[in-house]
């Protein structure tokens, strides 16, 4: 029979809710200390460690909105979902050890599709160290959608803010920017070819960074243990999921403080400026504005200065200015401009 | 111009994602001394008290599978958002402490919607005592949907879960069941009526009770507070969300136990008995199939019996037997059936 010809569609209501559920999340695990109980029950039950404080954050990723099935595969997608929470712990100088996903999804997607995505979950979390203890799954009327809450703990003298830049503070950034971007360009590009002519073979090879950076981002939690292991607590920090301007004007305003950013100083990947170039667009323009780079971008005093200088992960792009200096980015011609927030905008994109 | 007929439509793209955020959110203050950092940061940092383990719950609300705008207000719709989540920590016998707020809406929604959102979200989180500490706003291409984590507190020998029943346990219920089912047949048949005649003008004074518990049900915080001041510590909790028999069989698949549950026991509001018999409905199938009650089911060993039996919010409906003699209903007839989970559920029902 026609039907039986793909047999890995499995339509969900065949599972029922709490069957789905059952089924996609028994292979989790509780493997953090802090994890008392996990999905099954009303609530997870989470144990806070003696002098820490619990660090959440949310996020909703929207299907037409934050990404697009016809290049994502759902495996990605579900790493994604999660790495970009655990973003937002890291910005926090925390350790993230739990998340909670909650799923909508219509009934064109299969058992199988939610399989792969929860497959990109459980693989996020264990790379990452956190457990799934909670999460709804349920019908949506049409599209996907996924929400993450990350949860994480840290003592509160270690907690970093948004708001504690001091004038003279040097301004960091981890890792290089705008390669997301340019993947994201790439891959709808070959989605036009691909809608022209299916059968084109892309050559991708010249663009695996930028991809790998679109499609399966890492949040930077190696950098809270680093600022530790050099003894740096950051004054602000941020995680850059909206572009560097925007982010930097995010800490500015917080802070009141201003600040100059040096346009020679951004962090770019060979690949970032080979492929602007080929898209004809400015790489810093990219860097400023493009997003979900999931870098983390933080202020630390001077006296900090000598023990990141040497740091491969770090680099510094500016510094702190007092609030009536204003905020501006020094152009590679030593020209002064208004540093102005393009993040990319869930909501003005629509 | 016509455009300005309306002068209460602003659309959302107007105000960007940080400017509609801050808009809708800049009225929430924090008002329990546990939250340290709300709205404004990569994360929102909690205080964990003394002793204390931290609860944490999270739930999707989907327009078309679990609201109807046709008859529900946008104001009503984001109190229940919140109620219905905090009904999970007091099914933990826990403290609801503070609350995240994820929503995605399309642009059909103006600015002025979500406003009225987040007036029914505020009302909640006042009259439940929670701070609203995080969120996320954004687009989706079609609909609404509203995600919410729901955080709360309790010492660990005070948590109580699903599977700690015991045989010979009383089965508790809180309040009376089956009305929010039923109000919303009522208003399924009021949109009905009205889309045959606009015009009609509906009597709805018989059913407000069972109206009420529809579009404004509320949460039991009032009975983990009488629980421990009556001295008595469930030996299992879960909260009515998809009717009393899926819950029931919840605890019992969980406590590996069996159970009697009596016909003639389920607490029933009048309204129920007088609108099933309009509806030519069971008042019993309604109250264990019909769900979104929002009371708590809960075991007690005999021993606590003496303590709740003069309490008029608290109903002894059956009690945990022995695994071996299966889940059944005893009849008004005496006849003893099983007791089948048909509760309401989101994926089956699409």
């Amino acid at each position: 029979m026609l039907e039986d010809k793909n047999p890995l569609k499995t339509n969900i209501s065949q599972l029922g809710e709490f069957g789905l559920i059952d089924h996609l999340t028994k292979n989790f695990k509780l493997k953090q200390k802090t994890s008392i109980r996990g999905i099954g029950d009303d609530a997870a039950v989470i144990a806070v460690e003696k002098g820490m404080q619990l660090v959440v954050s949310t996020d909703l990723l929207v299907e037409g909105v934050h990404f697009d099935l016809s290049y994502v595969p759902l495996k990605h997608l579900g790493y994604k979902a999660v790495v970009v929470n655990l973003s937002d712990i890291y910005a926090m100088n925390a350790t993230a050890t739990q998340i909670t996903v909650s799923i909508a999804v219509s009934n064109r997607f299969p058992v199988e599709a939610l399989e792969e995505i929860y497959a990109g979950i459980a693989t996020a979390a264990k790379l990452y160290h956190v457990d799934v203890v909670g999460g709804d799954t349920t019908s949506s009327t049409t599209g996907l959608l996924i929400s993450v809450t990350a949860i994480g703990q840290a003592k509160p003298e270690v907690l970093v803010y948004r708001d504690g830049a001091k004038e003279n503070d040097l301004l960091v950034v981890s890792g290089d920017l705008g390669a997301a971007y340019l993947g994201l360009q790439v891959l709808e590009r070959e989605k036009e070819v691909f809608k022209v002519n299916p059968n084109s073979q892309p050559d991708l090879e010249p663009y695996t960074y930028l991809i790998e950076r679109q499609l399966k981002p890492e949040a930077r939690k190696d950098i809270p243990k680093l600022l530790a292991d050099l003894g740096v607590q950051p004054t602000a920090m941020i995680d850059i999921s909206d572009g560097l301007s925007s982010e930097i004007l995010h800490i500015c305003k917080q802070s009141e403080v201003g600040c100059n950013l040096y346009e020679d100083k951004i962090p770019l990947d060979p690949q970032v400026i080979s492929t602007s170039e080929e898209f004809k667009l400015d790489s810093t323009t990219i860097a400023l504005s493009g997003g979900e780079d999931y870098e983390l971008l933080f202020t630390i005093s001077t006296e900090d200065f000598p023990k990141i200088k040497a740091n491969p992960h770090l680099t510094v792009i500016g510094h702190i200015t007092h609030k009536k200096e204003g905020t501006h980015l020094i152009t590679r011609a030593n020209t002064k401009i208004p540093l102005i927030a393009r993040g990319w905008n869930a909501l003005q994109e629509d």
